[in-house]
């Protein structure tokens, strides 16, 4: 029995702006600078959900790679491209649209349908821009 | 004397939507699909600025990129980063902000300076996701 | 009255071989090197399709790269996709899999869609591999 | 004592088909669709193996490059490069061609000859195409 | 409380030479290669910088990118960039400036920094070449 | 008769600094600002090398790729990889080693060996970094 790890990449493109609703403008442009712009900003966000399991020995497939991409399709890419991350995205409500918290929710989404597919959920790594992105492991 | 082209490639994350005032939400919806979404979405747009002339003797330069690269941000980047490409950008005023009239525009704002530095700008290359871009040629 | 090129990516994984059928399969070895392997080899071929044209003042636009994609996924990547070029692809029947001849066949096969959507069809860029590509211009 | 890991990247151009003897060809069709194509598909794989150990205090090196890529050119990518992974490579004789057990088997073929040059074989990662992958840490 | 590392890249051109001070050029020659050229060779090296740590609920960051890229530029790329890795960087005096040392040394120029903003730098990646990278944990 | 242009990926890494020996030091740091550094810097530089020709019909070949890369490496990239430019390249003797010169230097290397193959060079790009290119089209 040989654990194997499998990624896909998604991608999906969105405005958004950091804004805490506790803080004043002038305290938001402070800590966020022009990531705060009240006229929204925006990324090609790439996406890379990572999933390990046993490999199956008929097929040679920790999972169906068609299935996992509907999923998270289904799940987190229909809702957030082409959407404004704070305003139309359920699982960001109330949540500051950081790419950090992004990743976080993302993974809740995705975590239990993986797990129905016999699979564990291992990372959710966003890439906001060429220099940055951030990877959470579910802890 | 040899004539070269040197390209300066920059970056900037924008939100927009495609929507043209003269039409009902319906008809842009129709005609623009998501990217007509009113709560807007976003980009890292890529820009490639290219720019032929001779080689100076002196320096083995056709341009100096400092300069380019400065003139570039000047007029072009510190307008279109992290900012609304529909409500905040002047020479975006009253165009529609597909990549076409984004590359066009920006060809524009350039095209004296680069001239003024004894260059002639050959190409505006707009890259809006990693499966689309652009490219104005001055016509 | 502005031209812009507008160009769009696709991507097909193939398998192919290099066959002259006029040679034996010394002189093909001897030609075409592993190339020639008879049980095939593959790539993931990368497509750039470049079509030029006027930007329609309502829409912004040179050609909707929906209807674009649909065209080149209809007539291109659905049946270059996940096939063997040499032996199931129409447009390709008794030519030499080579990157160039893939090009021009492909150039050949969009030419009159994108005529008919009003543009003309620029270039067909084919990248083989990483440090191998070919691009068509319909001479 | 720093321990330090190392990454080659090396590429291979194959053909394959995704295909279980035990079932019949409406079943593979139905598991695994285009890429169960009996006149077999490819790909530019693209191979990074990633070893670990201490620095070598009078090299500065944790392994000499030249002689990881030559090995992981003789045991790998000369039987895989432009070759048919179904027929053709005798590390993968009886086993389903999928990435994942492609990365196993590799790992396998290298574990014994990277130990002997003193460090540990600690990831194969194999991307098929560019949006999957998968990763081997030999468990 | 959920834990996210982040991941900033920055950039460097830089001259180097492989050279072992207790070597004759023959036996420097014979380990190093063409590394070892005594008239030097160059680089693009892309440094990838990861902290790990608690999201703060205010922010929705794990660190202020840009308070990180500033300390990497501080620290580290000023004093590499455009630089000759052996004669003019003081953290990398009578050490061999091979990517598994430059890659411990940016990292022990860095860990206080970055705990000292409450983080745990994670790991160092230096890629030197397309083909070739290194990963430094602390360890 | 179908004319098709192919390009050929090549790498090298180099030491330069850019110098004009008309001008004292000072004047160089001020016109060159740190590409000047006398201890040198360096770059991964990335060539394009772009031929053109008629398709020929037995091999569906504009050129042999192989023969290509034969001639690129033994007149450019065996003389320039992991050498000093400014010292060491017989081509770029009294030259200073911009990206311009160096383009133009290497299409004048080329020339005669792809019109021999009965091929245009039509084309040399040269990456200096991923912000920076030029391109000499032989005027």
């Amino acid at each position: 029995m040989k654990i194997v790890s499998v990624t896909r990449r998604e991608r999906f493109s969105a405005s958004h702006r950091l804004f805490n609703p506790n803080w004043d403008d002038e305290k938001n442009e402070e800590i966020f600078g022009k990531c705060s712009n009240k006229n929204w900003h925006g990324h090609n966000y790439i996406l890379y959900i990572t999933v390990s399991g046993v490999v199956v020995n008929e097929t040679g497939y920790v999972i169906d790679l068609k299935k996992l991409s509907d999923i998270i399709k289904e799940k987190v890419i229909n809702k957030l491209d082409h959407a404004n991350l704070n305003l139309e995205v359920d699982f960001m409500k109330d949540t500051i649209t950081s790419a950090e918290n992004i990743a976080i929710k993302i993974f809740q989404e995705l975590d239990n349908d993986i797990k129905n597919l016999g699979c564990k959920l291992q990372k959710v790594k966003l890439e906001e821009t060429e220099n940055n992105y951030v990877e959470y492991y579910g802890q």
